[in-house]
């Protein structure tokens, strides 16, 4: 790695900030074709008819007790030795009719509202990492300076829709007060849509109390906060999650119900059944938040792929990631629910070919899906294990170009333009013609990461590859950064509160 | 680069031939899904009428005598001052009728035999390229000895359907006798469906005596070899590529009309007037083919793209890329023809995260477009410069994942397993049940690329990105190549023709 040379070039592009990426606009997304669906009514009816049946027959366990009361008191049939709540089709499909279409999640900044449901496709960077990479330092431990760059990097990037959440570890902070840590950093670093941790008891209710110091009292009414409620699979909701979506849903806040299912170790190897089971473990956990508060918002995800024959490890970006992904969003049409997918899954090491690919294989298929909320659109390589600078940039050009695909073209007359193409006439060219001068400059998808010059030209600069030009591309926008404001009186609040609870939670497990 | 690191895991590799790219069947590969289009009726109908106009105002300039007499024999209005044909939409249409819907494409072994048309999708390795690479030895420029290896290639890749063609310039071979060594070289090394040049009048006319030496008199009831006829566009045909055209179809061989079209250079910059164009090109050639010979088997091809604004280069894998390869599928199918478009596209100059995003920004729409011949499926890398042997390998990885896909799966109650889901039942796991372990060595797509393995394995043994691997896996392909049997007789025959025509073409211009 000659890192002088990337240093050299990156400090230009640092000081230009000419990248296409940062010149568009935040906007919401619309996929205006139709989705694609690979199964027919009948097959999505077989899913759901199994679903009932596994709710009925076998049930899900839930490991918590208010649930368990919830549930009973509902009318569904509860094993107490066990946890296991077995529910009939009648009462789990009358909660879930109570859910929402579509719904408005609100940032600090208005504009930068995300609006969830029919066909638009909003989208949310990288969570649940444990190490963040780039080419310069490599491969190393999240800190909270990694965390407040990342945060950064999301808010700067206008294709991206959400922030925060569970970007990074931050392993230099205490874990009982990393949720106040983060929440902190975002209103200070960003004004966009924001995700949090939905775990347990205490930590969302840390997190509407601040977001009520900067949204004021009612955060209710639309919701401002969202957190991804998994399922252990097979079958089993544990009590943090339990608890996170309670009080998720009790406060009108997002929760994205999401199975986390390998194909052939936490579901059967077959995908008929693992789509089964996950629409199954979806119901419960959307009929759930309906019990505690009709009509409270939420998202019905999928994380189905298969494991790796070879290796027994998660495979992503696979052709039967794609199938799940494809048949969630037909299964969440059928309940008129939000749908959560992925964008950007894979399983390399470092932003290469495979990362690309893999990651590809994962956001055409979500986006053909009209997948509504699509979490890891950027920054995952590794299975998940890493956040990588390079790789969030080159998934940031995926975007950009999905943006621009999905805005289609127009047919008109001056378009066609069929007075210019019989001028220039056969064997000419229409470089120079009146009609093109006009539109030249704005006329094309403008790459910031993909390069077009010749090889020569290519090869005397160096003769990059995409992750070096990436590794320029995340200096560039982190230079280009700028803060929100953010009121005083509100910040000394957030500050007050957190100091407080910081003491308060000194050595406390918050799932107790 | 540690190429003796290189060297010895594709030893390995060569001597188990054991990936699973290796493995698979050669088989025809169908889209089940709904072909995706991005225009309605009526702005089919707009591109539709626009080309019309065209061709009926402005014309098309076709550099050959014996085209011009066609035209003017059939009514159109030609113009011998400037070979410009102008051509009623009634005459036009009525000649595109007569090309069929759908042809086979036959193969020296039947069981390789092509369907192109319908849902049908058929895979064509790079072509035109000047120069090859790989990491071993880099860039350099193609000659025989290479053009045998890319033969090989794309013989023992069952994924690729076609073979042959300008798989990459014959350098150190006379530009006269080119087609010859080509050609012979696919006798002897593949028994796949065959490319070649259909360029002027007697290097088609040297192929087919060739392969009526190969397949028997009889080539003209079911077509034996293809070649692109690309426009010169804007609005043009070159006295090469007419004298190929007129010929393939004469002996009912295929025409795959191609117009060459960057918007902003060869066309308006505007995507709407780059495919009224495109489509005003196309359909001339194809009437033309119909009018030379009735039911001679054609493809609708199309290759527009943008070309990028700052250095005026072709740009691909682009999102107006993509449109132009869904909207000329659209455009196909409402005149009735099997369709031609590219995968693989892209702009890198190496193997990396460039090249593996654009080419799926290419191969992806392809895929859903139902494009039924696929140029440049595999291998393309540079902007058609080069071809790479591991972005090959990268690319057929790509194209078994399709296959996969699109073979979806099945539901019904063994694989639903219910009683599976139900003994497992939550928080258990589904690796040692009997359902698994019947079906887990064949479950899923297994990958010969993609690594899963975990961050310390993968960096212990090396860590490779996908190219490195790549290298290994293409060394695998070869190391497992087989040839075809082909009769002593034959190739006798084949050897005496090439040795004849070499002396009779020995430094003639092939295209006066």
């Amino acid at each position: 790695m000659d890192s002088s040379h990337i240093d050299r070039r990156s400090r230009l592009r640092q000081q230009r900030g000419d990248s296409p990426l940062l010149r568009l606009p935040f906007r919401q997304l619309r996929n205006p074709m139709k989705p694609v669906e690979i199964l027919d009514e009948e097959q999505i009816e077989q899913l759901h008819q199994a679903a009932m049946q596994i709710l009925e027959n076998t049930g899900i366990a839930m490991m918590d007790e208010e649930t368990l009361a919830i549930w009973e008191n509902a009318g569904a049939r509860v094993d107490k030795n066990n946890q296991r709540v077995r529910m009939d089709r009648g009462l789990v499909m009358e909660a879930v009719a109570k859910a929402p279409a579509s719904f408005t999640w609100r940032a600090r900044n208005p504009k930068l509202s995300n609006f969830v449901g029919e066909n638009s496709i909003t989208l949310a960077p990288h969570g649940g990492m444990v190490y963040v990479s780039d080419l310069d330092n490599g491969r190393r431990r999240g800190t909270l300076k990694e965390y407040e760059n990342l945060v950064r990097l999301s808010q700067a990037c206008n294709v991206i829709h959400y922030n925060g959440g569970e970007l990074v570890a931050l392993n230099d902070v205490d874990s009982s007060i990393r949720h106040l840590t983060r929440l902190y950093t975002d209103f200070l670093l960003t004004d966009k849509a924001l995700i949090e941790a939905a775990h347990g008891r205490v930590i969302p209710l840390d997190s509407f109390n601040m977001a009520k110091i900067v949204f004021g009292d009612d955060i209710s009414s639309t919701p401002v906060l969202g957190g991804v409620i998994n399922v252990s699979s097979p079958l089993r909701y544990d009590g943090r999650m339990l608890g996170g979506l309670l009080t998720y849903a009790r406060y009108g806040q997002v929760n994205i119900i999401t199975p986390f299912i390998l194909a052939g170790a936490m579901s059967p190897v077959t995908m008929a059944a693992a789509l089964a089971q996950q629409n199954a473990e979806v119901l419960a956990g959307i009929a759930l938040t309906q019990l505690a508060n009709p009509g409270a918002p939420v998202i019905y995800g999928g994380f189905t792929t298969n494991v790796d024959m070879k290796s027994g490890s998660p495979a992503f970006g696979t052709p039967e990631g794609a199938w799940a992904l494809l048949v969630g969003a037909q299964l969440a049409r059928r309940y008129k629910l939000p749908y959560r997918g992925s964008g950007g899954l894979n399983s390399a090491k470092t932003p290469d070919a495979q990362a690309a690919y893999e990651s590809l294989w994962t956001m055409w298929p979500a986006m053909l899906a009209h997948t509504n909320f699509i979490l890891h659109s950027a920054g995952w390589l590794e299975g998940g294990m890493t956040v990588s600078l390079e790789k969030y940039v080159i998934d940031a050009e995926m975007l950009a170009m999905f943006y621009h695909f999905m805005a289609g073209f127009e047919i008109n007359d001056e378009n066609l333009a069929l007075d210019s193409i019989d001028e220039v006439g056969p064997g000419g060219h229409h470089f120079g013609t009146a009609h093109t001068m006009e539109r030249f400059s704005t006329a094309f998808y403008q790459p910031t990461l993909g390069d077009n010059l010749g090889y020569e030209v290519w090869e005397s600069a160096g003769s990059w590859d995409a992750a070096r030009r990436a590794n320029a591309v995340w200096k560039e926008i982190l230079a280009n950064y700028e803060p929100p404001a953010l009121d005083a009186g509100i910040q000394e609040e957030l500050e007050a509160y957190v100091a407080r609870r910081t003491k308060e939670l000194a050595g406390k497990n918050l799932y107790e």
